[in-house]
């Protein structure tokens, strides 16, 4: 595995919740560039407050992450324990506090075991190593099953530089403008506004991700670049970057509580953007769409009213043009039916195209299928 | 039980689909006056588009009504389906079509087996018995596992008259300014604008009703008056009508499908009524609530999440009170979290008060839990 140079990291487990993974420390030795977007939610956890904060100067050198619990709705205590956790960081590492982004995740409304945390962050420096960013990977993880992980190793006027980046999140997705926890890291630098780069790939990718229509409190993307390895032109910076946001993206609806199939909704020849986003939603939210998708039942009419319940973009219904794969669906015949269910049963990426014949605007949409286990899931998740 | 003087009525099965009462026809003796609030859907089903036609002269006396096949995107022939039933049954009552409300329910995009229809049509008049209404509340039944009935007996100077609702629903409710399908029938006339009475109440009721999220092709709720027994003060009759709707309302979240408990959210202390609407309706509608009061869970910030994802009604932190029943749950104990937990799990009825402490406007929303039943009745619901 190919990290970007310069960066060192751990993971570890420090007895927040169970024994798995749950404390990480990503480190640049160089100063990086630094850009991120946040949940809309108007309840932000305090990593998110003080992140903001954090982040205003463009620059960052450290990350310090927990999983099992969000510091969400913590009050004031809550937000002296991401400082705390930032300056314990920085004494530890020799660097100043605000060039650490703090980020929790897990349970809302629990206070977080500082100690431990400051502890863990006492002793970080003589546990970080080179690269090893998969053991963050994992760290970072609360009802995923899998890592998720996506990068491009990019070779430019002779010099080879890397984009990491890595997410994690299962359940209470709907990014909104922001997303779920999400680590992207480079040794290149872009001769753009870095946070105009970002901002791009994350409304394209996980700004069209919904597992469950939910908006979480924690919601985090940050990127850093060094510029070890030079400056890359926007087009290049910038297509890696939206490859590896849209891979992560892919991987958090495949993984999403329960699911069984990943769900890719295209909008096509929407009026505008506007309209593409609603009627894409709305499908792509439907728990009637969504479960019909798990039975393997082609049930089209459900997909019309998912449609149709967009009150304010009527879409003239001979205009419509729905297809499962190849596969047109609207009217379809018994005989129709069999080969949609067939493609539904067979696959585990779902593809569904709906073409509105209104306009030229496009977009894809990304989620995955609604199963008992994602009740299961979360009717036990204790707080 | 007590019907509306000078109503007749069958159910019965026709054979739609199984050997279940899947038709049915309410009769006036009188011409009535009538009023209906239907689906917003942007497609709704041929009935809803021959009713709206069929209800513009206030006026009905008949209603036809099929379960298991909702004549939704069926095209011109769904039309035409609607309007040869509303004709046939004409024919056998003696009346005019447009005295006929139709009304469908079940699978969307299958067109009707219209020949049976017309054939029960047909044979309407020697099937109907007086009142026999609950004939009716079971031919309408889809996934539902109850019927679902309400009604008020009124005297008043001297008379003696009955107001009777009926309804069905248990998934793709999410009625938005109209409702699933309820037939509600008085000897009693009010002295005011029909239809405003019933707009008013099926605002207060239908409309604070979600199970899924999703809006029916189908929701129609009809009002016929027939006024036997003379005319009500509009205060008289719009209490008994309100409760009426209210009853049915919390009667089909409770049988909602795969539902275990009946949930009403009290949204207290709103600027005003949208805010009202959109956080009660954030908090109904949240996967992630649904399966915490499912599972007996106290997890109290995925309420704080809900109010928070409504992104355009930002609630300060400190106005907030939550309380599950009597419970106060925000920042809640250890120990409050068990007394939270034996009442989520000891109750059927799940009362949440949100308290925005932003101004005094309040309204309630009924919905129900989210459960493994829902997924199995849906993933399997086939087309």
């Amino acid at each position: 595995m190919n990290y970007p140079f310069g960066f060192y990291s751990f993971g570890k487990n420090i007895g927040i919740k169970d024994d798995s993974l749950d404390f990480a420390v990503i480190y640049s030795q160089k100063i990086c560039k630094a850009a991120a977007v946040f949940t809309k939610n108007n309840y932000p956890g305090s990593p998110v407050i003080v992140g903001r904060e954090h982040i205003r100067t463009g620059k960052l050198q450290a990350i310090v992450i927990n999983s099992k619990n969000s510091n969400v709705a913590t009050g004031e205590r809550g937000i002296n324990d991401a400082r705390n956790t930032c300056k314990a960081l920085a004494n530890s590492l020799g660097i100043s506090p605000e060039l650490i982004l703090p980020s929790s995740t897990g349970v809302i409304g629990v206070p977080l075991p500082v100690d431990k945390i400051l502890k863990a962050c006492s002793e970080a420096k003589e546990n970080l190593k080179e690269g090893n960013l998969e053991e963050v990977a994992r760290a970072i993880l609360t009802t995923d099953t899998k890592s998720k992980i996506s990068f491009r190793e990019i070779e430019f006027n002779g010099k080879r530089g890397v984009i990491y980046g890595m997410a994690k999140g299962a359940g209470m997705i709907e990014p909104n403008m922001a997303t779920m926890l999400s680590y992207i890291l480079s040794d290149w630098d872009v001769d753009q506004d870095l946070y105009s780069e970002l901002k791009f790939c994350v409304d394209e990718t996980f700004n069209c991700l919904s597992i469950d229509s939910d908006t979480s409190t924690s919601d985090t993307v940050v990127l850093m670049a060094s510029g070890e390895a030079g400056i890359l032109p926007s087009q290049i910076f910038r297509k890696a970057l939206y490859e590896i946001c849209l891979d992560l993206t892919k991987q958090i609806a495949m993984d999403g509580e329960g699911a069984t199939k990943l769900i890719i909704v295209k909008v096509e020849n929407a009026k505008n953007e506007t309209q593409a986003i609603k009627i894409g939603k709305s499908i792509l939210n439907s728990p009637l769409v969504k479960t019909a998708i798990y039975g393997g039942d082609p049930n089209w009419g459900r997909l019309v009213m998912a449609i149709g319940k967009v009150f304010d973009e009527p879409i003239p219904y001979e205009n419509l043009q729905i297809h499962f794969g190849d596969l047109s669906v609207k009217d379809a015949s018994t005989e129709q039916k069999i080969l949609l269910s067939k493609y539904l049963k067979e696959n585990t990426e779902i593809n569904l195209k709906v073409n509105l014949g209104m306009g030229t605007s496009k977009k894809e949409f990304y989620g995955c299928d609604f199963t008992e286990g994602y009740i299961k899931e979360n009717a036990y998740y204790t707080t």
